[in-house]
């Protein structure tokens, strides 16, 4: 420094450098104090403008708030706040959403139970509340914003590989399919909420991300958003099924095609948040006891199923792997079938409430407990139908205890056994979820799935202990068949076989909190990936139209 | 056709175009059979140059091998039966290796209980077992591939971002790997055997493949290659614990930046394949009952632990990352120092197997079980440490039963009570795992970093259970608390911490083989990895002077 001075004032006697007055590293300094201020005046003018646009308090309150967060989360790491906020909200609405399903779910049973005494009377009752209900989903949804029907994850693929849809992370779109989706699933109907609320995250993310970025001054960053719609892939599924990990591993698998492990992080973040929020809920508000997973299993853990059961498991690896294409094939040909018909198509789109009354009327008519209803446990909702599927007993066992037999009697009638009951269920889930999914409001498809395979698993455990009443051990001890366990690996695998993930085995551990059978579930899932190439998703994009999207 | 014969008749009576005579489809179809034949020719030629420096033999059973393997499993695909083969040969493997492990230790416990009557001649029986093998270790790596010391995983991570380190998966350095690390597990020092796995699963792959490609006419291809070596990691880990969906998040974290989902199937099957087959094992080998977890776990599932309890789990996380912390800065300035003192370092060097000699005989010194070993439960070997600290009793209650003392008379002496022998554990395990991950033998650091947080845990739970005998619920009913529980959470938040990844948690669930305390453990892992950003991966990236790769 003291150089330079030296050679400055030296440089002052020539004329020729007279202009060099200033030291170099002042003028620097100088300058970039000039264009600070140039820019500070541009953001202030900019900003002006901007508020034109916005009410003076909205400004005002931005305003606050920016110096809030500038000062407090902005320092811990904004974008970890930012994804555990993401995990909170969606914790919340998912809550919510059960809640209000539930409650129109009890309302249905207590028209047709209490109310109601005559038979027709009962049936009107059981027939009204899903067709209405349905009716106002499909004309809220049409009317607020269309791009919620269905069940999103196919758009969400194509979102996160790079095709601009932005209509669909809308507030819009967003009040469509939490309103439309309760509805729906209030309605009774054989359809899941999975894909619907990971298009719910994905909106919320990027609403969230908007919100964030117009208080802060920073832009929006294209690369930053791919992040957040992966943490939300991961939180829908965390906050539906209270299973973070498996939201994280269904995240990898649907969204995209090479993973940046940067995300994996992130993702498991908002997801642990989500689940735990989540569950902690039903604890504050629903007086749970503690912390449990949603269908909570109790089988034995000393001896949970025998070695050479596991050719009975890759057997039924084998049987869920045809049946899931099976599945995919049949859904495939009726949209096409529905395409086809020219004449009814138009007829239908003219008569836009027509093709879904009839279709929630048909389906709630079947599943009438009176009537067909009654082969196929049609009074119980999907929470109890799921937890009676994977119930710690043998249904065909001589000795029934009091508790059991309330289960059980949903499951069989006078004249018929459970096995007839679960042939009944599968056939009606299998239909009604094909034909369903096709009607224009907010749905999807995995639960459905979930129930068939849980279905066809009790039906092999029961089968199998008709057989073998005294277990397949050789050797001493005789240990008996649990069928709760080919349960849950047939739901695992069917579910699996349908929507071709891997990422299904490990929802289903955390659904369940057991984690006994998951070498039969590992082992009929993986079978099943080397029988059939087709999957759910994909077919879904066939048929939408985004064919290009397929790898 | 026909138009085109027409044509070619006409071309005939022109001169210049009458080298026409043949249909240019019949022309290019001989042109063909010519190539196919010059091609054969070369093959032929190539193969017999080749087989110059192969016997006869060897080449006969090649192409008979080679006709099989292209009449059968090539039209199965073959890379799946290479990758279930690969998870094959891993589990095999594995389960050799147990054994020889298990039968060192036993035998060390034979010396010093059955042979030796004297306490001096016992100390000598205990203490010569662990020498030799370390001494035995370490010469025969130096001989046979210096190569295979240390873990592996340093190294997998650097060949898989594409710098090639070909002499680390040779067969000299499989052969070194194996017997090396089966001794130096067998001599009872707090190693593990995790991240050795993964290298050797490693270069079973590369192997194999060199195989495949040898009798198949096929080159080498790069990008296969590393699809094979992240399948490899993943299936080394599933064989080393069972633990298929870990062994997969494994090595999602750990090999590469971006992870192909391509690899994502290949690493389940072959994780699947490999954990199978390793648990079917035990069954058919050991006499084990069925297909059951490694540290089977026994938790009531009907209230494992009180949404308050997560409070106490979240202060576990911040302390085990702190903790995670402190041990990788801790191995990180043993190592420094060791290498500072230059006079040290080159009189070691010289005198190669003095330095593995004196720490096998102070760690084994120390935990003699007449001598200091008594206050940290010594005489049992790992698989009986962690499954006492994963028992679903309380041991600080009143009231104790035949069978819970016989694990509990090795956590406790006359003088002291379980809270000292849990702590002199920790700091033995904490003190020799770091010193003796510094000999030149491969080993890993998973299992003891694990049996800290076991036992971190285990103490927590103790002493909340002193200070809270009642359990911690409000209301109605008194639930104890699980100190079993605290021991998983410990065991998985620890290990994750000092490891820094999430899968660590998915393999506790499979270890254990049980989910209850998924909510809990997650918290506590996520805390963590806001608390710390250091890891010990990356620590051992840095002091082998991989610098270049921490991203």
């Amino acid at each position: 420094m003291e150089r330079l001075k030296g050679s400055q004032h030296e440089y002052q006697h020539t004329l020729m450098y007279g202009r060099y007055t200033k030291e170099l590293g002042e003028f620097a300094r100088e300058e970039a104090i000039k264009l600070d201020k140039k820019r500070k005046k541009e953001e202030r003018l900019r900003n002006e403008e901007l508020h034109k646009y916005r009410g003076k308090c909205a400004t005002k309150l931005a305003s606050a708030f920016g110096f809030v967060w500038r000062h407090t989360f902005a320092k811990l790491g904004e974008d970890w706040v930012f994804l555990a906020l993401l995990g909170l909200i969606m914790a919340f609405l998912s809550f919510i959403m059960d809640h209000g399903i539930t409650m129109c779910n009890k309302g249905r049973i207590w028209l047709f139970r209490d109310l109601a005494t005559h038979p027709f009377a009962q049936y009107m009752a059981w027939v009204s509340l899903p067709v209405c209900l349905i009716l106002f989903s499909a004309g809220f949804v049409h009317i607020v914003a269309p791009q919620s029907i269905g069940s999103g994850i196919p758009e969400m693929k194509t979102i996160l590989r790079g095709v601009s849809l932005k209509e669909y992370l809308t507030f819009r779109t967003l009040v469509a399919k939490v309103i439309g989706l309760t509805a729906t699933l209030g309605s009774g109907l054989p359809l899941g909420k999975e894909g619907p609320f990971v298009h719910i995250a994905s909106i919320v993310a990027t609403l969230l991300s908007k919100l964030v970025t117009s208080f802060q001054g920073i832009y929006e960053n294209e690369s930053r958003n791919t992040e957040m719609l992966a943490a939300a892939c991961a939180v829908g599924v965390a906050s539906c099924f209270g299973a973070p990990i498996g939201g994280v591993l269904f995240s990898i698998e649907v969204t995209t095609v090479y993973f940046a492990i940067r995300n994996y992080w992130r993702g498991f973040f908002t997801a642990v948040c989500g689940a735990t929020v989540f569950r902690l809920l039903a604890v504050w508000f629903q007086k749970a006891d503690t912390v449990r997973a949603i269908f909570q299993t109790n089988f034995t853990m000393d001896f949970p199923f025998d070695s050479q059961e596991l050719l009975v498991y890759s057997l039924m690896g084998v049987v869920c792997g045809l049946g899931g294409a099976g599945y995919v094939w049949s859904h495939r040909q009726y949209v096409l079938f529905m395409r086809r018909n020219k004449k009814m198509n138009t007829f239908l789109q003219k008569n836009r409430f027509l093709y879904p009354g009839i279709v929630a009327l048909v389906a709630s008519t079947v599943s009438f407990p009176l009537g067909l209803g009654q082969y196929m446990a049609g009074d119980l909702n999907t929470h109890d139908q799921v937890s009676g599927l994977f119930s710690n007993f043998t249904w065909t066992k001589d000795y029934i205890t009091v508790e059991e037999q309330d289960v059980l009697r949903h499951w069989k009638t006078k004249n018929t056994d459970v096995l007839f009951s679960l042939c009944g269920f599968m056939l009606y889930t299998f239909v009604f979820s094909i034909v369903s999914s096709t009607i224009p409001v907010p749905s999807g498809s995995f639960i459905p799935v979930f129930k068939i395979g849980a279905a066809f698993g009790r039906l092999v455990g029961e089968l199998l202990h008709l057989s073998f009443p005294q277990g397949v051990r050789y050797g001493k001890i005789n240990t008996p068949i649990i069928p709760g366990g080919y349960a849950t690996v047939g739901a695992a695998a069917y579910s699996g076989a349908v929507t071709h993930t891997i990422s299904v085995s490990v929802i289903v551990f955390e659904m369940t909190g057991q984690i006994t059978h998951i070498i039969p579930i590992m082992v009929s899932i993986i079978i099943i990936l080397r029988t059939i190439y087709i999957n759910l998703i994909h077919c879904l994009f066939v048929t939408k139209n985004y064919k290009f999207i397929i790898n």
